[in-house]
């Protein structure tokens, strides 16, 4: 068989686990990092132990700190960097990607201040027409996948084409992964679910139940589809795997940086120490600030987001910001969705 | 305060959750029950053991075995039977209830055999105007609720009006009530998310993770939906308390009955077994039968419900059935979802 090159930037936890569902697939995985010791620990001993303790890596992903070395003659890129950290990443890779390269990425959140999304961060720093860039994305925990327990993702393009070349790379009989062209979509669920696991990681934190998680996760998928809907996104995308699929995984298991960070701010720490005690990126805490900007600019109303920002950035008690999205809403829950789902009957 | 009286029938876990309800309203509530021993223990000891464990019961909560007693005068009558014995009991109530009585029903399930959704039975038997009744249902376990943890539901009925008289009946600053005016769409979505919650139970039993049951949460929702819309319901419905909260709830919670079935089916123990062990109704088991008829009489491909139907009456083992479920699908998300929730893009 001939070798096949894919490239994954960066060795955090979900793109680790993304380059050994490639290597399953026969890909030669190089994966970048800035961090040396990292790159080490991953050649010598196949494991990224800062991320993915116990997993053993396959013997075809191999680290590099050398971009040029790391990207050139790739027939894919999987961008997986925080959001944070994406435009930087897509700089730098840049002079190293050409026409043929299929661009994938798999970060869930926005780009702070510009409020641009993942693919439109990608499609100007490459220099590339958005049919050349997928996003994926689904009910995923790193942790599961390296493990090869099954699971389900989505392929986004605007070209069905790029979405069907991107299920290939990464179809496995533990991975299924399915197409679909709405990008927006997408990346707009994929980014908020992770504002209502915080929510949800407060609820849970302060003692509140199983009942009131469920009411918070319905409300969130309004939230979720309602944004989205303002940006374009097509509303079946939210009943899909990329909508209500990872707002149930993010909300609901023990795996979720993001509910965890949020059972942590409802014990009453501090944001600062809540990260520090993380020791990774919890995308919701920038994606909330995104958001709430973005709630703004296409007047939407967002509850959820709205009492999060409360909690993160201005001292509200976590206690009356559940406590609110508990009591409030209107009486009628035809009328409260057919306006957020954009329906009528 | 003039006195309201209302009666539960009959006093399971639900049944005397919403009785608990009742009284915080200042209810006198009746509950009635067949057995004397549970009606001594509810009005000696405010308590229902076999059911709610460790909850105290409001004084205003006094049981009796006399039906007469139970439902004479009563300004509303809550029907909280499983679905089996829901005829019989309505049946035994009509002569005591009058062309005034607000008639609500909270049970989960089709009637074997007719397949007839619980309202239509109650309409049979109380020789009632569909206008007169109300569903009431959403994500809401009885643990929770009589520890009054805060919980949302939804009344749901042909006449608003009516919705609304139950509104004003339960709402408590801990039990939020929305109206609805889909009776089909939140019977069905009742019924039918306990299969996918037995379901979930057989893949967590299985060692599956949390990626795989999302898979099951999102297919299992397309799948209510798909049904309940063939079966005339309003798509709306599924996305909201009713639909996605209550399968999230049960499919998540330790609470589930069914969720807990599934999982000890899939340790192996045969049905009857397991049946035993549960010593209360698991309505899921009834209702895979019910739904598997159902999906042949409206021509509806439900694929969970298939499986289901084979674990439990066909001795399919449940490993297959859940690696049948994660293997199926076409591989393009939008074609099933438009195809499943009846929109085009």
């Amino acid at each position: 068989m001939t070798s096949k090159k894919a490239t994954v930037l960066v060795a955090g936890s979900w793109g680790t686990a993304l380059a050994a569902v490639l290597a399953d697939n026969n890909y030669d995985v190089t994966l970048w990092t800035r961090n040396e010791q990292q790159a080490n620990e991953i050649n010598h001993e196949h494991r990224n132990s800062k991320f993915l303790t116990d997993a053993v890596l396959p013997d075809l992903i191999r680290a590099t700190t050398d971009m040029a070395e790391a990207v050139t003659g790739a027939e894919l890129v999987l961008f997986a960097a925080p959001s944070s950290a994406m435009r930087a990443v897509a700089r730098q890779a840049a002079p190293y990607i050409d026409e043929a390269t299929l661009c994938i990425h798999a970060t869930k959140g926005f780009e702070s201040e510009s409020l641009k999304r993942m693919t439109t961060v990608l499609a100007e720093e490459l220099a590339c027409d958005p049919n050349r860039l997928v996003v994926l994305s689904g009910p995923s925990h790193a942790e599961e996948v390296v493990r090869r327990q099954p699971t389900t993702v989505v392929v986004a393009s605007a070209s069905q084409e790029a979405a069907e070349r991107a299920q290939d790379a990464f179809i496995t009989p533990h991975f299924r992964v399915y197409t679909n062209t709405d990008v927006v979509g997408v990346e707009v669920a994929g980014a908020i679910k992770n504002i209502i696991a915080l929510g949800a990681g407060l609820s849970d934190g302060l003692g509140f139940g199983d009942n009131a998680k469920a009411a918070l996760l319905t409300r969130g998928l309004a939230e979720i589809s309602r944004l989205g809907m303002a940006m374009g996104a097509n509303p079946l995308t939210f009943s899909g795997l990329a909508g209500v699929g990872d707002l149930v995984v993010t909300c609901t298991s023990r795996h979720s940086r993001n509910w965890r960070a949020g059972s942590m701010l409802a014990e009453g720490l501090a944001l600062d120490v809540v990260l520090d005690r993380m020791g990774m990126v919890v995308e919701g805490v920038r994606t909330t600030k995104a958001a709430h900007a973005l709630s703004a600019q296409f007047g939407v109303v967002m509850p959820i987001t709205e009492q999060l920002y409360k909690v993160l950035f201005e001292n509200q008690s976590p206690r009356t910001a559940v406590e609110d999205l508990m009591g409030r809403g209107r009486t009628h829950e035809m009328e409260e969705l057919s306006e957020d789902w954009g329906l009528h009957h």
